[in-house]
C-alpha cells in the first residue's frame, strides 16, 4: 500500500515531492524551475479558482486581462518596487529566430529597443493602464482581478511552493480614499481566510507583516499564515494597501466630488498555485494525499469486487442507480470499473490520490444490502446499509470537511506557544518548529538578527492582537504585543 | 446616440476599432501589439470559456498546464513546425536586471545558456512531456486541454484579431491509432462549429485546409470559417491531425495490446480571443455591439424613468420583484439605477454595449401596468404587460439568439456564390467579397498565384463537398470539386 512513499518523519521534504509526483498533481518540466500541472492537480486548482472567483465577484470585482510583457522602464517608476521585483526576472531581448548553419539562432537584427520583462507581478502595467481609465470619482472604485501566469526567476525551486513560473490571481483596485482602500485590503484578506478555512479546511492566522516582510511598494501588507505538519509556516495569501505609491509613480489622479484633484488610493492582493502545496502539507499522511471533500475532483470512488461476470453485472446495476442519486445530490463520484487492475491496486491508488470516501461493493454486500464505506481522513472502515447510503455519504463528506479542519486547527494550536526567552525560543524552533508567540522590540535590526541566527522570521503581527507588556526576547527592550515567529517556506 | 461611431460603410476597419474601444471590450496597451482585455470584454470571453470548457469535459478532456517558456532547441525537432513557428517569437535571453548609473539594465552575467522562447503554441513542450507519461496502450488516449496565453510577434496588429499576445485554449491529444486521432480531430472541429453556431449565433463552414494553409507540422488541418459583414472570411477555429510527426520528433512510443512498440498518434486544436473579434464583426451595427443573449454579460438592462422620488421608489419596488423573478429563471439582469446619468445617456450606452433586451419603466407604465421592451437586434420597441413579463423576456431572449443566427446565415448564404471564370472571380471579390465557390486544380502554385493577384486564399475545402466536374478558374485544369476562396483576416 501507499506506493512506497517515504514517511513524513523519515524525510518530510522527500515525502512532499513524492506525493506531488505520485498522486499525479504535478511533474517536473524540461525548463529549469518550471513545472507541469497534471490533470489531477489542475482539477483541484480549478475548483480553488472557481470558489475564489465566485467570492471575488460576490464582493464586487470583475476580471480583466493585462499584458504578460512589461517595458523594463516601468519597474524604475516606483522606488521600492524595483528593488523587490526587477531583479530576478525573465528578460525578452529579441523577437525573431533565424536559420543558420548551426541550426536555429537568435536573429541579432531583431533586437528590441527596450527590453520587455515577463511580469513578476502587474502593478506597474496595470497602474499605467488605470491612468487612462480614471478621471473622476465616478470611475471609482475600480475593482479588477486578473487570473494569470507570472515568472520570478528562482534559483531553488520546489513543486508548487516555489517555481519560476506560477499561476495566480492578482486583484488591483483603485479608490477615492485611503479609508476605502484599507477596508478593501482587509476585506480581501478576510476572503482569503474564509476560503482557506472553509474550502481547504486549513486554519490560518490573519495579521500584518513587519516592514522587512512587506511587499515592495506597499504601505501595509496583510496576510494569512498557515502552519504545515513539519512545523514550518507557509504564507498563503497577501493583501496590500499600496497607499498612493503607484498612483504617484504613474501619475493617476482623479477629480473628487468637490472638484479637487488627488492621487488615487490602491490595493493589490493575490494567492497562487502555492496553495496547492499548502493543501498537500496541511492534511496528507504517509499513505498519500488527503483531500477536503469540497476541493476533491472525486469525492467518492466506487470499487466493484467480483469473481464472476454475473456478480459484476449486478454490481453495475446497483452502482448505476447510486451514481444517479449522487448526481442529484451534487456528489462527485467515480466508478472505477477498469478491468485491468485489481481491487487492492485501486484501493491503494485512490488512497494515494486522497479521495475522501471509498465505497466497495462485493457479492456479500449484494446479499446483505450493504456497502463497505472507507473514509480517507481517519482511515476507518465500516459497513453501511445501502438504503439511505446517499444521505449517509453526503453527511459523511461534511463531517470529513469539518474533521480535517478541526484536526489541523488542533495541530496548529498545539504548536502555537508563547515563548519569553531567546534560548527557549531557539530550542523550540529547532526541535518542534511551530508558531512562536514572542515579544519583539519592533525594529528591523532585531528581526534581521533573529533571522540570521535562527532562520525564523516574523510571519505576522496578528490582527486584533492582545496588548501585553513584555520584553523583546532578543534585545530585552520593551514591547506591547507578541508577534508570530516561525521558520517559513 | 451611438456615441458617434463611424458607420460600417464609411470605414469598416475604423468602425470595428471604435466598437471594441468604446463598448469597453479592450484597450491598447503600453506594449506594442499587446492589448488589455477590459472587464466587459473579459466577461464575454469568460462565458465563451465556460461554455467551451464544459463541451471539452463532456467529450472526455481534462485541463492541465504546461510551461510558458520553451527551450529554443525544441523548435528544431519537428522539421516543418520550425518553419511555421520558430521565427517571429519572443526570445528570453537573460534572467536578471541590475542597477547601474543609467538606471536598470540587463545583467550580462545572467545570460541563459540556451535561450527560452515564449510559447507561440505548445506542441513541442507538451510532446516532450508526454514522452514520460505514455508507456502502453493503457495510457491512451490522453485527452488534455490547456487554457493559456501565447505570444507570436506580429508586425501589424488589430485588437482581438491579431495581437502579439493572445489568450486561447489548446487541446493536445495522444492516441493508439490514426483512426482514433482523426475521429478526435473531427470531433473537436464539430465542437467548435456547435459552439460558434449555438452560443455565438455565428454560422460556419466546416472544411479542411489546403496544403498551403495547413498548420506547420500537421498532416491535415480541419477548420471552421465564418464570414464577416465586410465580406472577408475569418478563420475561427482549427483542429489538426498531426499524424505521428510530433511523436517521432520527441520519440514518444507505446506498447500496443499485442506488445508491439509504435509511435503515438496526435491531434491539437485551438480557438482564441480572436473569436471576440468574430463576434463583434458578425453581428454589430452602426449603433454598436449586438450580443447574442447566451454570451451577453447582462441579457437585460432595466432603466427607470422618473421625475419625483416617490415615482422612483415605486419603480424600485417593481424592479426588485422583477429581478428576483429573472434570477429564478437564470436571466442575467442589470438595474441601471445610477443617478448621475440621464435615461437617454443610459439607452445609448447599453445600445453601444449590445445588451440584448432593454426594459424601461416610467410613471405611465406603473399606471398602466406595462413595460417598454426594446430588443437590440431588430431595434424594435413595444409595450408589454408587466404580468408575465419574465416569461416574455425569456422567450424573447431565445428568439433573439435564433434571429441573430438566421440573419447571419442569410447574409453568409447570400455572399456564398459559385464562380466559374477568373474575371468574374476578381470582380466579385473586389466589389462584394464573400465566399467564392470555385474550381481549383489542387496545386499550391495556382493557389499562390491567385493569392498574389487577388489576395484571396483558399479558406477550406468544405466537408462533405458535392463532387462536380469542372475546370480550375485559374489554370483551366480539371477539378472534381469547388473550394471556398475569400479574402481573409
Amino acid at each position: 500500500m501507499g506506493k512506497g512513499l517515504v514517511s513524513r518523519t523519515e524525510d518530510y521534504s522527500q515525502w512532499y515531492n513524492e506525493i506531488v509526483i505520485k498522486a499525479g498533481l504535478a511533474d517536473y518540466s524540461a525548463v529549469k524551475g518550471c513545472m507541469v500541472i497534471k490533470p489531477y492537480g489542475y482539477a483541484i486548482w480549478e475548483r480553488m479558482q472557481r470558489a475564489l472567483d465566485d467570492m471575488f465577484k460576490e464582493t464586487g470585482h470583475s476580471n480583466a486581462y493585462f499584458p504578460l510583457l512589461i517595458p523594463k522602464s516601468f519597474f524604475s517608476k516606483e522606488a521600492s518596487h524595483v528593488e523587490g521585483f526587477a531583479k530576478e526576472c525573465a528578460v525578452v531581448t529579441h523577437y525573431r529566430l533565424k536559420n543558420s548553419p548551426d541550426g536555429i539562432v537568435v536573429d541579432e537584427t531583431a533586437k528590441l529597443e527596450e527590453e520587455l520583462i515577463i511580469r513578476p507581478t502587474s502593478e506597474t502595467i496595470i497602474w499605467n493602464t488605470y491612468k487612462g481609465w480614471i478621471q473622476s470619482y465616478r470611475d471609482l472604485p475600480l475593482l479588477i482581478n486578473q487570473w494569470a501566469n507570472v515568472v520570478r526567476w528562482e534559483m531553488r525551486t520546489r513543486l508548487f511552493l516555489r517555481t519560476t513560473e506560477f499561476l495566480w490571481q492578482e486583484g488591483h483596485t483603485a479608490h477615492a480614499t485611503a479609508q476605502e482602500a484599507i477596508e478593501e485590503t482587509i476585506r480581501m484578506m478576510d476572503v482569503y481566510a474564509e476560503f482557506a478555512e472553509k474550502w481547504m479546511s486549513m486554519p490560518v492566522m490573519k495579521g500584518v507583516k513587519s516592514a522587512n516582510e512587506r511587499f515592495a511598494g506597499a504601505v501595509e501588507t496583510y496576510c494569512i499564515e498557515s502552519l504545515m505538519q513539519d512545523g514550518k509556516a507557509l504564507q498563503s495569501g497577501t493583501s496590500h494597501f499600496l497607499g498612493q505609491n503607484f498612483a504617484k509613480a504613474f501619475d493617476v489622479k482623479f477629480l473628487n466630488k468637490e472638484g479637487k484633484s488627488d492621487f488615487v488610493w490602491a490595493t493589490s492582493w493575490g494567492v497562487s498555485t502555492r496553495l496547492m502545496g499548502a493543501l498537500v502539507m496541511t492534511h496528507s499522511d504517509d499513505e498519500g494525499l488527503v483531500l477536503p471533500p469540497m476541493l476533491a475532483p472525486h469525492q467518492v470512488v466506487i470499487v466493484p469486487i467480483y469473481r464472476e461476470e454475473e456478480q459484476h453485472q449486478k454490481i453495475n446495476e446497483v452502482v448505476s442507480k447510486l451514481k444517479k442519486e449522487f448526481q442529484t445530490e451534487n456528489i462527485r463520484s467515480l466508478y472505477d470499473d477498469s478491468d485491468n487492475r485489481s481491487p487492492g491496486w485501486k484501493f491503494a491508488e485512490h488512497e494515494l490520490k486522497g479521495v475522501p470516501v471509498r465505497l466497495a461493493i462485493g457479492p456479500k454486500d449484494l446479499e446483505k444490502g450493504t456497502v463497505e464505506v472507507y473514509r480517507r481522513d481517519l482511515k476507518k472502515k465500516e459497513f453501511v446499509s445501502i438504503d439511505g447510503i446517499t444521505a449517509y455519504v453526503k453527511n459523511l463528506l461534511n463531517e470529513i470537511q469539518q474533521n480535517m479542519y478541526d484536526k489541523a486547527l488542533a495541530f496548529r494550536n498545539e504548536k502555537m506557544v508563547k515563548v519569553d526567552d531567546y534560548s527557549t525560543f531557539k530550542d523550540i524552533l529547532e526541535k518542534n518548529g511551530g508558531f512562536l508567540l514572542a515579544h519583539w522590540d519592533g525594529t528591523s535590526e532585531t528581526e534581521e538578527k533573529i533571522k540570521e541566527e535562527t532562520k525564523a522570521t516574523i510571519r505576522c503581527i496578528p490582527l486584533n492582537n492582545e496588548k501585553e507588556e513584555g520584553k523583546c526576547i532578543y534585545s530585552g527592550k520593551p514591547s506591547q504585543q507578541r508577534v508570530i515567529f516561525a521558520k517559513a517556506y
